[in-house]
């Protein structure tokens, strides 16, 4: 039989954090908490399995749950000493989500359940506070309401607001326990209007109504949504833990709090939260007050007069540093753990991995594995590759001195500017016409989650470091800074004043997250260093890898920005980006307009020395590696002026007949210029282009050599082929020109030929193709364009809709699709290392700079992978835990 | 040793028939001729071997070419009891080219070498005619300088003319023996002006000369595009035979002809043909002098004056005859054959399999196979399934009763109508604009090849029933008209008159090629009758072949002619086409222009009738047989009109919003639409557009079966899936559409759901999809544009380019590219069949009406070939011919 239900508790538990897919991560923490005899309020655990049968059957339950409930909860008054819905000594409890992987605020969570009109009484006298006992109350019923009867929080506050502007009250603090239990009266009556039928007084009732919410939040919008930014299955579920209450609001001796083993925002080695007496836990996270520090050190560093939880509960504090660095060596990973004190003792109520920014995820696994608590290996399979970008984001220039508007906590690292937007709806619609924000908000909430992905950066005015806006924040690498007290929103006129200015919506700012500051306008940003302990995993990551890293670069800025971040030679240089520059475009012009090849070669003469200056240059940076360069590949009408304006333009600057222009442009246009006349068809029709080309190519690696005194690795590639016969053309019309170099010169530049691979074709005549090609590119954008039959550039209008109906599991230009394009690719190479073993084989499209997808071209034994300069960094550490065996996923 | 040249003559050959590859066809025959014991002029042939030597080794020979041919001319010496080169008794040859295939025209011959200043006087004492004797030299000059010194005819023409026209005569039968001697003279020095230096009088450095321009015509310019017309491989060559002349113009017991042992263009069992009496075989081939008829029948039926060869030469008519049976018997077909009679004694020239249009071609498969000279299956491989093409052409209404303009020789089957144009190169570039062109010459010669082939028809006012246009034209299925003396040609004008009328370049005219009729204007065209031969080999095949047939059609009058056909079904119901008639557009625009899925339904429901009576008619038409209709495919810009003057019309005639019509139609637009939001795309993103089709469908079966009484063979389509999650998803809409259409009828329409196969992905993920999908049918169209990265409405731009280069040995847009797409049809077929063993497999795309694509899907093992109506029955047959393990080629 199934076993749904599993305990933990009085230093024993049926369930431990190996667990985790089936009690969640906060279950199988707890168990695992439990087990290891750390204090923790006995609960259970309803498993993942009970959710995925809720949604199978209809919301329905496995038909022994309920008695699997029973038992738990006997189980749990029997250590607590009183049992649930005992009416004189009330048991409480929380009712809490935990799925396989965080989602911090996207499901629902009842606290104080089992309160009622005659347990509150209870409670009061238990407490000997019958303040706490009514607020409680009336907490539990509106959050029970708003969760699981489904009334919106605002008929609650509106009622509270009547009620205290009634009595001329503005704070809760001055409201007595008599106002409590006529607020909670007046709650109380509002749902019985609302829902025909009075709260429920019955605990049993409010327990299933709770579990039954909890499980139906796993299909909330806001968890959908965040399911998809962070590529979580659907089918994983949730689990519902159901935990004896403790209370950190009853009086000055209890407090709750949060807290890392080291701090999440740099890695450093200290104990980092906050707390707050007399409260309780969701206050510290919701950001309403603002918290105080958990350590001495953290409280003089902040610059706060209110004392650290280490001199306010000295004892408390020694325990729970202890527990801390317990959990830490147990689960070998810095810790972010929740606490509850009530009246002096202390209780953990969550552990779990922490989340951290991109630094602090290096250097916590750097500084592990240095402490010996992890391997070298497991520093690199820690690392999430893509985090690393926000080490490779700007920052502000120091020298830039720019004045300061306005300071607030450093909540997620990294510098951004942008537009003022005060709405993340809005922000997600600029961002998506191509307009950089940052989203300035009072507070965040759930809700923003797609206008904080979709902004720069986020500027809260309250809240902490581990209020909503900050933990997202970090999470998804963006710049924030949290709590800028300074600064007002007024959100009706849609603009914020500081310092007695005014700035408006559409007005730049820039925000410095790993200062906490806010500048006015745009600011200059700078490279950051990659040195410290990004150079100590990117080392260890090169020793584990056995893919090279490539950048696709052409130009000097680029190339040497590959360079610096570790490129091992260039995988992709675009020769027709070197076309559009200034003179050029018009020799190139002249030659789409010339009438024949003695035309067409007398203005690629034009263009041979600035070609063979660019290329002389990209040898010369890329000294001693390999540098491949694609021959022409886009169609020639991309060259040409198309609307009546631009045409009479050019043809006037060009001294061109503008009917001549028109014309050719016409006759140039095509229905499908992705499948038209590109690539090698430009090379089969106009000799003439390779020949310049190659001649550029082979004269500039001469004169390199001459520089630098080293040979330049060429590979001249040509693309789009779907057969050998257009390689054979090709390679034929280069020999041809290398052997007119070698006339002139009197020196023999080597080269090498190669291909891409970007049509389904090419695949399947790989082996015949690489009878001629000495070495393949796999140019995966294109083979996904042509594989899926799926235009990049017009696939906004549906790939949404397949995304949302379940259709495409990601999007295939980004993650490349393995059971399409990646069978297409493996075939690929095993037919071409048939015909010639040891062909050196890459790939240079998108999906080069893509951990999941450089995990799969580990398994197909590619040489090497390409990608955008920025990229490498996350393309080495991708290639070596690819080379471990593992595809990458997040830390957290 | 490689032998390099093949003796014949005298009863005895070193070749026969069988050595076809190596002597070429010409070659190949007269030593199977001279086996047979045949009056076969005595000769050699050099070998195809020679050829390709020739042109891999610098135009040079085999080292011991030399002293085999010296070998084969003594041996030709001691056969004609004088050597070659002898003065006072000369031997003179013919050498002429002969290839592999029949290429009529295309290459050179040089007739009488061996003449010069003594042999030329020996030659009129022996032929006692001195005229006859100077006339050949004077050709013999003319011949040998433009083929193999490279002059050109117009300069000996000339000549001619200035030397009748200075002695007032006209005609060259004025001329006088002295005369001839005088011109050969004059001849002789424009050869030594232009040549610097004399004729040559040497018989061998004659012979070598010819040799060698017969082996350089292979590659002349109209070889090749011959070759290029008839897929014929550069590396064939061609052979060179050389043969002791025989004249049929020594005197009136002399004569020359040509003949086919059934009637070329009816097929009719009858001897056919025409010889001229005193004459040389190209004045009969020239079309020069209009011939005479071989039988009296002939003559009779022609209203011939002019006797025929049956009366005027009796006995070598019946030995003629008789030899005429035993070559088609030993051949086991139908023979083309050319004779001489030299004095009184006849001489085979050549025999081959006879050229024939394509309705002779059937009747004498069939008429050969009912009388037991071949079987059945080999009467269905007789035929090139493209030749039906010809029946299946219009041809003129009897009804019509058009005024005849003139008349002339019913040359080529087939009716035509088009503009008047007088030049190759001229119907050439109008065809390629898309217009309809009659070409009208005097007479046609190798250079209108290319005119001829992109004209409807042609028409000579010159020339008969085996002149050049004539039988170029049966060779192609072109519609001809010859002879038309009625006309009278000005080129210059550009224009014709006939009976007191003048028709200008322009002007429309229809010539009826089965006639031999010339009517002004465009006439009403008739469909033919699918009966007689046509039927009876159709239904042979039909026996033989293991695929069926279905056609791809949506209109009645296109479904009612396929049924005629013999289509099996309709592989390809494309729903679209539906979707542009009259007011339907204006609903499909309405369905666009919507903003929701409610606004789409109700323009939906305007469709939804209209297409159910569509639908119920196809189904009644094609009543008992499967019609598979496909969801709607294209892109929905292409309902929408584009310009702005297009835009303000449609908006105002639907009374829509022109700002938001354009508006919609930017939206809508793509860069790529092949690769856009289209085929299954669509009815993931608009479901209510599946709802509605499926709905008119299934409605559609019930009201169609509810007619006929047999219940439809309902298969419905969903366009360009890629992986099996799209196919679930449409048909789980189709299942509850049916669901609800079962509930409102009580009825349950079966119907089947199956997919096209058209993406790389989608052959990859055929196994998986094989398990949603019911059927699959290849849409090799698409398949073929994303494989090999073309798109077909693009290519034109560079597949000639390739084509020209030698990079794609065919359209693959014509035959399917075995190598690259077929490798996707036979991977997906076998996954398919893997998952879902007995899943109905077809194929929709154009490739399913070419017989060498056939081939292939039978080599597959496909269930089904689906093509246009027309195209069925040259289904049906290449089915049969691939079914009998051969692929489709000419029988000639």
């Amino acid at each position: 039989m199934t076993k749904w239900v599993y305990h933990f508790g009085a230093g024993a538990a049926d369930g431990s954090a190996a667990l985790r897919d089936l009690l969640g991560g906060k279950g199988a923490n707890l168990a695992e908490m439990a087990a290891l005899g750390l204090p923790v309020p006995p609960g259970f655990t309803i498993t993942t399995e009970v959710c995925t049968h809720f949604y199978a059957n209809g919301k329905t339950y496995p038909a022994d749950l309920e008695a699997e409930v029973e038992a738990a909860l006997t189980r749990l008054g029997e250590i607590a000493g009183h049992a649930f819905g005992e009416t004189n000594w009330p048991l409480l409890v929380s009712v809490r989500s935990g799925a396989r992987a965080s989602m911090p605020g996207m499901m629902d969570t009842v606290l104080n359940l089992g309160l009622n009109d005659e347990t509150v009484e209870a409670l009061a006298k238990i407490a000997r506070n019958e303040r706490f006992a009514y607020d409680s109350y009336r907490r539990f019923i509106e959050m029970y309401s708003t969760v699981v009867l489904g009334l919106e929080h605002h008929e609650f506050e509106d009622a509270l607001e009547a009620y205290k502007a009634a009595r001329g009250q503005t704070l809760d603090t001055e409201l007595t326990a008599e106002d409590w239990r006529k607020v909670a009266a007046l709650f109380k009556e509002i749902v019985e209007k609302a829902t025909s039928r009075p709260f429920p007084q019955d605990a049993r009732q409010q327990l299933w109504g709770a579990i039954g919410a909890v499980f139906s939040s796993w299909m909330n919008a806001r968890a959908i949504i965040y399911r998809q930014l962070h590529n979580i299955p659907e089918n994983w579920g949730t689990a519902v833990t159901v935990q004896a209450m403790v209370f950190g609001n009853m009086d000055d001796q209890s407090a709750t709090g949060v807290a890392f083993t080291r701090n999440p925002s740099t890695g450093a080695r200290e104990l980092y939260g906050e707390f707050l007496i007399n409260a309780q836990g969701e206050d510290v996270v919701a950001g309403i007050r603002t918290p105080q520090s958990i350590t001495e050190a953290a409280r003089r560093a902040g610059g706060s007069e209110r004392p650290s939880m280490e001199a306010a509960l000295p004892q408390i504090f020694a325990e729970f540093r202890a527990i801390a660095q317990r959990l830490e060596t147990h689960y070998r990973d810095m810790q972010d753990m929740e606490f509850t004190v009530e009246r002096g003792r202390l209780w953990m109520l969550q552990t779990r991995a922490g989340k951290r920014t991109g630094p602090a995820a290096l250097k916590i696994a750097v500084d592990l594995a240095t402490e010996g608590l992890i391997s070298r290996e497991e520093a690199i399979l820690r690392i999430d590759p893509l985090s690393l970008d926000q080490l490779l984001h700007p920052t502000i220039d120091p020298d830039a001195k720019p004045a300061i508007l306005a300071s607030g906590l450093p909540a997620s690292p990294g510098a951004a500017a942008g537009e003022i937007v005060f709405d993340a709806a809005e922000a997600e619609k600029l961002a998506a016409a191509g307009r950089k924000v940052i989203l300035v908000r009072v507070e965040t909430s759930p809700e923003d989650i797609g206008g904080m992905h979709a902004a720069e950066g986020i500027l809260t005015t309250r809240g902490g470091m581990t209020s909503h806006a900050a933990v997202v924040a970090r999470g998804m690498g963006k710049p924030c800074v949290c709590g800028v007290g300074a600064i007002r929103v007024n959100y009706e006129e849609q603009s914020f004043s500081v310092a007695g200015r005014r700035f408006s919506k559409g007005d730049l700012i820039t925000i410095d997250g790993s200062a906490g500051r806010v500048i006015a306008g745009a600011v200059t940003m700078r490279q950051p260093e990659l040195t410290g302990e990004f150079a100590v995993l990117m080392g260890w990551a090169d020793k584990a890898r056995r893919m090279r890293v490539r950048a696709n670069a052409e130009t000097a800025a680029d190339t040497r920005a590959a360079r610096r971040f570790g490129a091992e030679g260039v995988g992709l240089a675009r020769t027709e980006h070197m076309f559009f520059e200034g003179e050029r475009i018009v020799a190139v012009r002249e030659m789409i307009l010339a009438d024949d090849a003695a035309g067409r070669r007398a203005a690629l003469a034009k263009l041979l020395p600035m070609q063979r200056a660019d290329f002389q240059e990209l040898f010369e940076i890329m000294s001693g590696l390999p540098v491949t360069i694609r021959l022409l590949d886009p169609p020639l009408h991309e060259f040409l002026p198309h609307s009546d304006t631009e045409i009479a333009e050019v043809a006037r600057a060009m001294g061109a007949d503008p009917a001549k222009l028109r014309q050719r442009a016409r006759e140039l246009s095509e229905f499908n210029p992705m499948l038209g006349f590109r690539g090698v068809r430009l090379a089969v029709a106009f000799p003439e282009i390779v020949e310049m080309q190659a001649r550029a190519i082979l004269e500039a690696a001469i004169a390199a050599a001459a520089v630098t005194g080293v040979a330049a690795t060429v590979e001249i590639m040509v693309p789009l082929v779907f057969g050998r016969p257009e390689l054979d053309f090709v390679r034929a019309q280069v020999a041809a020109t290398a052997a007119a170099v070698t006339e002139e010169t009197g020196l023999t530049p080597s080269y090498k030929v190669g291909t891409m691979i970007e049509l389904p074709r090419a695949c399947l005549r790989a082996g015949e193709i690489a009878q001629t090609a000495e070495f393949f590119s796999f140019g995966t954008n294109d083979l996904t364009q042509t594989a899926l039959g799926v235009s990049r550039d017009d696939a906004g209008a549906f790939l949404g809709v397949y995304s949302q109906k379940g259709i495409l599991p990601a999007d295939p230009f980004v993650t490349i699709d393995q059971e399409g394009v990646g069978e297409l690719v493996r075939l690929a190479a095993t037919r071409a290392r048939a015909e010639r073993p040891g062909i050196k084989l890459g790939i240079c499209g998108e999906h080069g700079g893509d951990p999941a997808s450089i995990a799969f071209f580990e398994s197909v034994g590619l040489d090497y992978i390409s990608c955008s300069p920025f990229r490498v960094p996350i393309a080495r550490l991708a290639a070596a835990q690819a080379a471990l065996g593992k595809t990458a996923t997040s830390t957290a």
